[in-house]
């Protein structure tokens, strides 16, 4: 992330990563403040390891998009929304890549999404993780349709009201 | 894509897969129009073999949202401009969605750059495919460099100025 | 509605169904935590005796618009507001439907409006019920010219003021 | 609609009644240059035997909120695009009611969506012809599914891929 | 006004006409409420010897382009703000009104201004009490200028900084 | 106006004001690029016999509102759209001045019922002029009217269709 | 400034600029409120010995333009946001302007940032008092880096991550 | 410049320059196609000579706060619009930078008064070059000045009005 003021917002990505067992480590690195070691840090993330680089920012958000022009690994975006504008500067900031260059976006302050579609890049892949990734990403979203179905339940519930 | 008036726009998408050798399917799979088919598409295509989803839809732009809810596959959501609104309206449909679900959004009218990182996705993984996938967007993103150099260079020699 | 955390905005459409003396079935049916249930709910309604359907959800709302895919029933849309962009993306992902796939939208948060929009929809048709509704529905207005008037009275009163 | 230049974005909602086999009236009813006919006519549509209002207007679009107010019937608002501000005017400014006089909005130049949440609200009544206007509906709505394939199979076609 | 909750806006407006010594009644008339009353309100608003006339709404705002479509009085509008949207919805339906009927219109919760222009307005006119308001007005700006300078030699003082 | 590119829109200003018998003269006074004289201009409008100021800009809009400032007549503001933004920038630089300086702002290039609402300002006074220009107001109030009213009956009759 | 509530907003620029060693005087000078003082301030500031200008204004915000149309110094803009439309109106107000009088709009809210942009400025020229800005502008992006390196590091250590 | 596509748009910033007798180089630096050189570009000009950059860039338009970031000198950053959104993504994507790292910000496509304003800048320091920028800006202003008034004749002789 570009700062720590936006840890509130971005671990949520931590703890959905977490949550499918997904190693993941967690910086500050500012496309404005520290560029050149940003894009050594983009530039070198491939062979150190990483497969999925998740970078939030607000405001003019440049931190996804220069992250993405140095490395070949898929780049999330997530706009955290600042004090001003309700994140639509953070959102068409990072959304608004030049062809080349792609960042995959998610919604304004969606931290959570952005892990669970981190996950999801990881299980695209070949092989027993990826696989694991799969099934995981399958019974999360099995767990939610649970929970909403238990949620539509409980208010039928307490409406006296028979099955939807 | 959600209607076959959208290919102009996505048929940038197939282009930049096929440039970098990636095979892809091509369907017109309307949210709206045929709704049970479009789960059906969206739920079976793990099984089927495909290993990342690009959707294109305009207005309240459904597609890349309701594919992503039937599958644990990543699903990239390209904002199709209509003739109103200039896109604004595609963007939030695809980029808002709820934590659970998530859509990785490209810019408006940016298939190339969903193929490009649909590419990513694919070279995020294991294996040699992935590796020859990482290596030819390094390419790519090298003869972005060496374009843009040249482009300087034409300008500068047009203006009779030396090297920048 | 799309989640229970709907219920505090879409609870007004249900009491004002009730005021109307409307029967009606409350519900959590999420687009995207259980697509196959809601294109079940939603294909099913009309056999079920339902006539009109409201739906709220908010963001990246899908929901009004895939029910209104696959039922015959009109379907009334209200854009629940989320924490950022002020209902925004929620009212364009409802209101911008494809030819084809109409949902009757209300105002940001306009649960009250979407109860009485369909009590309406039911007083438009043949028959007593609808005549009833109608007939309510005339009241209604009356009673909103009524409030109004007192208003104003106990405005100019509080001003000294002759009648306006 | 408000004013004749309204009438070529208007007709597709006519044309999408007649396909249904609804009949309606036509006409200019200006809720600014001739405010008192348009309080009449709105006042007066339930017992000349309206049973649907449509009314388009573009910018300040004040007629479909104004015959809302003196009807008990469904009211449908179409935002007529002007000039500049490409329909978000003409969208707030009808979506945007108060609580108690709701109108049914459709997207920015949404005519023939219009046309199609007419025909499904006179559906949700009782008797044959509302039968009959929900199995029109119902066939419309195969007839797009039907449209959406065939252009997915020729698209597929002419990329020789097979049944996706 | 259209309903007693603008009131907290719009009693800036009051305030500010009778700063000035202009006379003027107020009254809540609500376009969508009580849509005769308020045309016979506009209607008759020349004869019963009002000047201008200052409307305030929010929301789908009506009622300002609704008297001015029955008087020939200048009508000054106000966008009142709501719980969402931030006013824009007022402001674009109270401003953007068709050729014809114009709407003096001033800022978002401009009440204060409102009123001041309906000063300056009775202002424009030839005889002893426009020229009164005219002077009125231009002390009201000199006050303006005063206070402002008073503000700046405050803060040059707590800086201890010189005349600027 | 504060730039004669301004002119086609602004021209529909000065057409309103001649069809309805008042005089005005027409300049170039630009905020930005003379902006001693634009003061003295607004200054002395009052005393050179000019009664309301109507005036049209662009972009980041200055005129209207520093004309206000200098002034104690009514200032009327056409929000001029140019290349970009599509008039939004226009209309905030106008409409949004600070509590004490008001400017009357009309809809995006409505320069027509700036010249209109012109006329209205001046008949909202006393004396004969006053009275003509009420008249006036009120036969092309009567005229629009009329002119709606054919337009709907040429409708109908295209689509005989008998009166609605 | 325009205003001394404006004050909370723009100390921030004066801060960065006693950070730097850079005088500076403050104070209110309100385009609308004080026309031809504002006009004097501004043209008289080269003389006065000023080099650069920091302007904030919220709303219709005039005074940074106004000022660059009196003067041949570089102003900087600060776009004060204001209880409505959270800064929108003040930023295009200021940004937009017309070709030949540029504004250095920096963003809603920036101050902090206009005092730097003009101790930049100030460093641009030459002599050893430009030299030593551009010294400190260069140490203040350096504990920028070093700031947010040692921000990275307190994250990584608490959640016991080796170096990134 | 990010790409030689935004020549058309940035041409008018050398033109600008030209005409005050400011040498300047041109070159496409692309932050997103070529992030190292971009870097190198930045972090080189002051030593090379130059004393203020001038960039333009779209949508997500990451250059001129990149190289804000990586040098002390200002930069001066051109919104330029792309083809959808209007260039409000390149407005927000420049001007919105967090504290520590300003961009002047110009207006969207306003290519030309960057041009103008890198000129204000070169004149705020001390010494003849500086001197002679400042004159010359001055005149430039007198220019404008010039050329409304000749505008502002020929529309009064045009119209056969007298002196405004």
């Amino acid at each position: 992330m570009g700062s720590d003021s936006d840890w509130p917002v971005m671990e949520a990505a931590v703890t959905a990563l977490e949550e499918l067992g997904v190693a993941c480590e967690v910086d500050v690195v500012s496309a404005h403040r520290m560029p050149q070691e940003m894009l050594r840090y983009g530039a070198s993330a491939e062979e150190r390891g990483l497969r999925v680089l998740v970078a939030g920012a607000g405001g003019a958000a440049h931190l996804p998009g220069m992250l993405a022009a140095v490395t070949s690994l898929p780049v999330v975006g997530v706009p955290v929304p600042l004090a001003h504008l309700d994140g639509l500067d953070s959102l068409l900031s990072i959304v608004q890549m030049p062809a080349g260059v792609p960042v995959a976006t998610v919604s304004v302050g969606g931290a959570r999404n952005a892990g669970l579609l981190a996950a999801r890049i990881l299980g695209a892949g070949e092989g027993p993780e990826a696989e694991r990734l799969r099934a995981a990403t399958g019974r999360l979203r099995e767990d939610l349709r649970e929970t909403a179905h238990a949620k539509g339940a409980a208010l039928r519930a307490r409406r006296g009201q028979a099955e939807g």
